[in-house]
């Protein structure tokens, strides 16, 4: 599916107004929304600086965490994304290894369904243990009850944590509108990243990965996530628009480029 | 598989020493292990009144959360169980409708893979709103990594709200010996009720109740969640010991009774 420039906008300047914010941002968005992205050439190495190495299971425990770091120092990824009770642990490992991946974590992570304190205190905790991004849930209920000021509202707090920030939209389970409207939430929101999904439940798409690139413009990052398992899916992933990539199968997709 | 006594005892000791609780809580645990459960009659009001109508599903919204709180109001169910962001929506439908369920909400949900200050907030902010009874996810990566007495810390602080606090132990991800050691953490911690599953990954069985209701003795609730369809699938659930059920298909199970 295309979006046109003029939807984007107009939805935009409608959201503006229902946010009470400034007409001259939205004026930034429209500048951008010229830009023309171009993907860098894919090599082993710029794979690796966009890869945010992720263990999120239930399961998860703490040798998981020390593996997947020890992996990140190896193998040179940008990232590992971890759940947050785990940062602490990451953090020390980091300092004890000479390592030099960030630490990123999760935050209402993945229903998007919590309070405005609940996501602050979690953020707040979170980089307090050392987490360097946090990747939050937009409050996708709210999204898709038209709640948008409430959303926007719930968002805007959690980002006073000042960490670098990544809004996962869940866009599996948002219609073309919605995916348009939650973005652009993000946006007004300062968010520094908008991220496709959780990977719990959805799927990156290139689709999806273009319109987040169409809105983000040269201003923001996109981070593609889910169902991303092996090189191909990346390198389309990154030549869509994305800059980040969310994976649970670094490692193997490393080891074949 | 049946569970003895004995095994169960020696866990008790084992994590009273490494919790620093008092061995007097151990005996109390061992009085309750010798309890018969008999379970009711199971009519269909004995199931509507054991539970909890539940919607947590990610693209739930605030119609979704009104239509399970007339349905609550209209069948009798004993709460709704929704999510932490909706709490205040409910509050509202109960006091303008003159319904009596309770309002149930979960904390770090899911995944129980987040730290104290977020599951306290949480918590808190759902109680400041509205919330009756809080169902929170014990950290089940800690527990998986032997930490046990992070975990009972964590879960100790999430008490302090003062709701009534069921504790998901998400059995499915758990060895048997890890099950009996997340329940014993939950009844040191001060649980109200041992619940099973999340119902997002792993579904109740019978022996995990009939293992839960062997530890609760008659001392705490017993909640059975995760894959309860049937009329059938809940009166098993109820008969091996279960006086809550977490349910979505409520309707449909009251429509056949």
């Amino acid at each position: 599916m295309e979006f046109s420039k003029d939807s984007i906008l107009e939805k935009a300047e409608k959201l503006a107004e229902i946010l009470e914010i400034p007409q001259s941002e939205v004026r930034k968005i429209e500048e951008n929304l010229g830009f023309c992205y171009g993907a860098p050439e894919i090599t082993g190495e710029v794979a690796a600086k966009a890869i945010d190495h992720t263990v999120l299971s239930f399961s998860a425990g703490k040798d998981d965490v020390l593996k997947i770091c020890g992996e990140a120092k190896k193998y040179g990824f940008k990232a590992v994304c971890i759940n947050p009770v785990w940062v602490r642990t990451a953090f020390d490992f980091r300092r004890e290894n000479g390592a030099d991946f960030k630490i990123a974590t999760v935050i209402d992570f993945p229903l998007g369904a919590s309070t405005a304190a609940a996501k602050m205190a979690e953020s707040a905790a979170a980089a307090a243990d050392g987490a360097d991004e946090i990747d939050v849930v937009i409050n996708i209920g709210l999204v898709k009850s038209g709640m948008f000021k409430e959303c926007f509202e719930i968002l805007k707090n959690t980002m006073k944590t000042k960490a670098y920030t990544k809004v996962i939209l869940e866009t599996s389970e948002l219609s073309e509108d919605e995916k348009i409207y939650a973005a652009l939430i993000a946006v007004f929101a300062g968010a520094d990243m908008l991220k496709t999904s959780t990977g719990v439940n959805g799927k990156a798409t290139v689709g999806d990965v273009r319109l987040l690139r169409m809105i983000a413009g040269n201003r923001l990052g996109v981070k593609a996530a889910g169902g991303i398992r092996d090189k191909e899916t990346l390198i389309a992933m990154m030549n869509a628009g994305a800059d980040r990539i969310g994976c649970s199968s670094s490692v193997s997709i490393m080891e074949k480029w």
